[in-house]
């Protein structure tokens, strides 16, 4: 306690740092870090943790802006503390190539945890940090070695509070009893629409009572620093339940416009700008100042940051000693490296092994590594036994005090959250020791579009595991049948959609799945029983395509994916048998990794001078890319037994072949038939 | 009140349909309807009034089964009132081609009010049409014309209440005070992953309260009828609120794996199938057995509703006497039929006219046609200035109470809710008077991602306008900036998504999305200027795609949508003047809509002879269909002035040009270039 001038005056740094920086990029949101300095300068130096040298360390406190539109205060802040964010950078606010983009982007800039802005996400990254945090503090804290113990904080707004991925979240969290998280709720009326009574008038802390959050009301977030203050405290001293303080601001406090939608989206005007900084005792006429007692007094506490990591680096060193083992394993997960000869526990299969659902060989792949990769967490949103993506020891992730689980389980039910799980699955890699993979249906994948697009664009790696791919899971019908799904999600840079159509496939996906550092995937995963083919091999499977049967005299090549490359196989038989038309099949499980290889092994595997067709049943959208013509499904399915709905939608071998014979007569006449992999230029990337 | 036998004989009846409809698919989910056949039995019999032969009735009260999953206590209760739902398709549950696929179909099946089993989406369509009641009646009713006033009732489970879209939804029925929506939470403490416990420990109702809902609890739900009947008498009694009774039930009540999660998604054995009928006194070898007097007590109630919509037949009758023109209006927005000549206000633009961003032109049709279009309700996700989706004079749709509007207002206020207001929409569209239009940023349609999968599966004529579209929004940055989104929903079946270039095609998006009756429209729409084009015409724009510059010595032909059209434009230019090339430009503002034309027009558009070049700045997938060469944007964009954004990525005059060059060279050796309309089947549709 005791606040004074250079807490004042920090305070105003800050807002005006956030004033100037709008202002000259013409572009972006003072009101949040207006309004929410004060709060920030209290959490950041009265209560978090850091080392800006080394904005990796693990036991680091955790900050989220969940509303990421006012990442000029987070920028800020991050600069005043000797991040590696310049004055330079913040002058170049909003600028192509800068560090400051428009929203806080996690790979990008030195201390931001996770990317926000899309709202609600960062709140269900807290939620994902702070069991990160739990979770890693079960398996690796030792008595008298509390290593893993930081704290996460998050910002948010009302934004955020109206979506229902912090609904979730929040939810969850309640349940989890996550006594290190700490949510503080911007509660300053304002949202783009104008006052938040026009659509938002619930009661936001007796909803988080509801959950099962400890909840706080800080009335004069403006400047009653000693109330923030006690809040956070009081918030720290719950361990037995997430805590949410509605703190009451002024949004774009000191504007003349301050409390209005007018300061929330645009930059000031240039009047307001001097009156701004006339009214904190700033020079109108200088931009991007900082006076140096405001830097001497955030290095002191970037420096005490710096000397906690020295204490807790003895620590880990005493640890070390006494733990040798939980010691180099918390060092390998850091680094990001997987165990030596985890890879030899992945299922190999011949093919003369029986049929099985692909969603059942996931099960077997997780099985069989999850000993070996135990940095692994599973989950499902409340489709367990459906996703089957839980090993058979499993322990649940689950507050002690339940009887249901521990802080060191693996399982965690995330309940019917799909956008929650995936929001939290995304903080979860963000914090550094865990892979997360969850399940829901494919179909509902989408559900958390939102999440899944962040997990790209942040460089997570996260693996959904969506099982029932498509029309393929049969009764449920076209409400569960994707159609559009896999299209979406092969048009999202930086995701591998894999769709296995074998046992050695699906280990292929999982091996690429796990040691792609900074890419997630989607592992679409069928409902119904599947044989293991003949050429399919884990090498196979990592190049993301390969040649399932070739033939030299073949005239068309058919290109698949899952349940439809065997039948390919069976079209092949009887385009021989019917038609004597000599075929070829090429799997492939993924087209991201496909892309990726040697122009010289795509066009052996879809080569020149032969049509290709595509078969998969779904959305025949980008096919093309790979194919001549192409057979798929651009309606919604149909309930029933999934052979009728084959059968219905001619996915059958005489269905196929059919359209195999239209497309080789099509082609003949065209010189020179060139393979779709030959293009004229290559795509920016 | 006062219950008796066959009131137990009816709800046995339900419960021993579900268990044999389900036996005989070896498939389906008999829990739920074997729970919930006593509140069933309660709600239609002593509170709905609806007609059976009509079941398109306006004022009838409408049904949601939000666990959707629990579709069989719907079919069954169809049939047992004489809806068009036969006791042969009973027997077809879940077959192919029947009108009882696995989740509820509202396009397929008398009776179904909207498309559920994706969970959260019922509640949500039935906040949507509680609150298209409400319009309805504020706009129809008049002094001793009580002409609208049924209610919305609505079941949903445990997965509904984790789903974020619910939390949504729920807010903002609170917030609207909606008196006449009624839901009833089935508290029976299951879901797949087992007891609830396990991830969902929060108070439900507590949670409602907080929205400023009422709240009750029925403790008993398997056989309380009397508590049943009074708690929702009660919620009908509050008028200034929404209602939710949590309802605790067994589930699979009667089977010997009641309470569990055995019963939630599986048949009974065949074992516990014959003990079910013998407790409930049916004969265990006979399977779909309706007792006559259980016929007789439904069809009595069904007689009752065609009754009541014979009297409500006679008071419209004596309304058209006193407000002719409200009764005509009514009865011609019930044909779906457009006014006489609305299209005329359309605006219509010469090339001459400034550059206007097309979000901005879209609010000019807003603004033109809300007047000739009074069922057309506009509303935004919190983002109303940014999308412009108000007109100026627009009145908010708010409880009267609040100062803020009135029920006949026509201007929604979501918040930041876009699934909520997407499922919302869906329910609006749904109850027959209403075209709803709701905003957002493009790239956050894809939270919405789950009802908008929905509008087209479910047929409604829903409007999203979809502002920002693209890295031209500029500083907002790659979180902000869709890729993946038009690929996304270009690949949905029975969606048009639309990108214009400018007024006229804006006009022509809005023509085509309001007279298109099943079919919902996605408008992509600028944040930056746009020119108008000298080829744009309301004719041309509804085709889809048309040639936007000929040119007959064409080497080749540059198709492209939006604000890339404008820069292809000046690139023929660039190609002409420095590298002495001729080509033509094609706009392409819908392909879903293209794709409908002819095969000539289509050719003629996209000619045979040389190749064709696709520039969108969003991924290319999906571009082959019309291109043989594509230039897009295939990764995340960047935070910047939009021009500079542009730049970057090579969407400029010479980026374009030097593309096509590449495209022109790579293709002059094949003989014969056929245009990419030319296929050698057609897709199954």
């Amino acid at each position: 306690m005791g606040y004074g001038k250079v807490d004042e005056l920090a305070i105003n740094t800050i807002r005006t740092l956030a004033v100037d920086a709008t202002f000259q990029a013409n572009s972006g949101h003072p009101g949040a870090p207006m309004g929410m300095a004060p709060v920030a300068h209290v959490l950041f130096n009265k209560f978090m943790t850091f080392n800006p040298k080394n904005p990796d360390w693990l036991n680091r406190d955790r900050f989220v802006l969940s509303n990421g539109h006012g990442c000029m205060l987070q920028y800020a802040i991050l600069h005043l503390f000797g991040y590696g964010v310049s004055m330079d950078a913040l002058k170049h606010f909003r600028q192509v190539d800068s560090i400051t983009p428009g929203h806080p982007e996690a790979h990008d800039t030195p201390g931001i945890e996770v990317t926000t802005g899309p709202l609600g996400q960062g709140f269900a990254n807290a939620v994902g940090l702070a069991i990160a945090q739990q979770h890693t503090a079960g398996v690796f804290n030792k008595p008298n070695f509390e290593l893993i113990n930081n704290h996460t904080y998050c910002f948010f707004g009302d934004g955020c509070s109206m979506e229902g991925i912090a609904s979730e979240a929040a939810s969850l969290a309640g349940h989890l009893q996550l006594g290190n998280l700490i949510c503080i709720y911007d509660d300053n009326h304002i949202s783009i629409d104008g006052d938040t009574k026009v659509s938002f008038t619930e009661d936001v802390t007796k909803r988080f009572e509801a959950y099962g959050w400890h909840t706080q009301h800080v009335e004069d977030g403006d400047s009653d620093l000693e109330s923030i203050e006690a809040a956070i405290q009081k918030a720290k001293d719950v361990k037995d339940k997430p805590s949410v303080i509605k703190l009451t601001t002024t949004i774009g406090f000191g504007s003349k416009l301050q409390g209005t939608g007018g300061v929330h989206g645009n930059p000031l005007k240039a009047d307001d700008v001097k009156q701004v900084k006339e009214k904190f005792g700033f020079d109108p006429e200088k931009t991007f100042v900082v006076p140096q007692e405001v830097y001497d007094a955030y290095h002191k506490h970037a420096s005490e940051g710096a000397a906690a990591e020295e204490e807790w680096n003895k620590l880990l060193e005493k640890y070390s000693g006494e733990h040798k083992d939980g010691a180099s394993e918390l060092k390998r997960r850091l680094s990001r490296k997987l165990p030596e000869g985890w890879q030899n526990k992945l299922p190999v299969y011949k093919p003369s092994d029986p049929a099985v659902a692909t969603r059942k060989l996931s099960e077997s792949v997780l099985e069989a590594i999850h000993e070996a990769v135990p940095e692994l967490l599973s989950g499902s949103a409340d489709l367990t036994g459906s996703n089957n993506t839980r090993w058979k020891n499993a322990v649940d992730f689950q507050p002690p005090s339940t009887g249901l689980g521990d802080w060191s389980g693996r399982y965690l039910r995330y309940g019917v959250r799909e956008h929650g799980m995936a929001g939290i699955m995304n903080g979860m890699s963000a914090y550094g020791t865990i892979i997360p993979a969850g399940g829901t249906f494919l179909n509902f994948v989408s559900y958390a579009a939102g999440s899944v697009r962040l997990s790209s664009l942040s460089h997570q790696r996260v693996i959904y595991i969506a099982t029932h791919d498509s029309i393929g899971l049969g009764e449920d019908g076209p409400t569960h049948q994707p159609i559009e799904t896999l299209a979406h999600f092969r048009a999202l840079p930086n995701m591998m959609v894999w769709r296995p159509a074998d046992g050695n496939e699906t280990s292929a996906a999982y091996y690429m799945a796990l040691t792609s550092h900074e890419t997630p995937s989607i592992m679409a995963l069928t409902r119904q029983n599947l044989p293991q083919l003949e050429a399919s091999t884990l090498a196979n499977g990592n190049k993301g395509g390969y040649v399932a049967l070739e033939d030299k005299e073949a005239k068309i090549t058919l290109v698949s994916t899952g349940s439809e490359v065997s039948i390919c196989l069976e079209a092949v038989k009887y385009l021989k048998d019917n038609k004597s038309i000599a075929a070829r099949v090429v799997s492939m499980p993924c087209t991201e990794v496909f892309d990726a290889q040697s122009k010289d092994y795509k066009l052996s595997v879809i080569p020149d001078g032969i049509p290709t067709m595509s078969v998969e049943v779904m959305s025949t959208l980008g096919w093309e890319k790979y194919s001549h013509e192409q057979f798929g499904l651009n309606r919604f399915g149909a309930s029933g037994p999934y052979k009728d709905v084959y059968k219905k939608f001619e996915f059958t071998p005489e269905g196929i072949s059919k359209r195999a014979v239209l497309t080789i007569d099509f082609y003949k006449d065209v010189k020179p038939l060139r393979s779709p992999i030959n293009r004229a230029f290559t795509q920016l990337i």
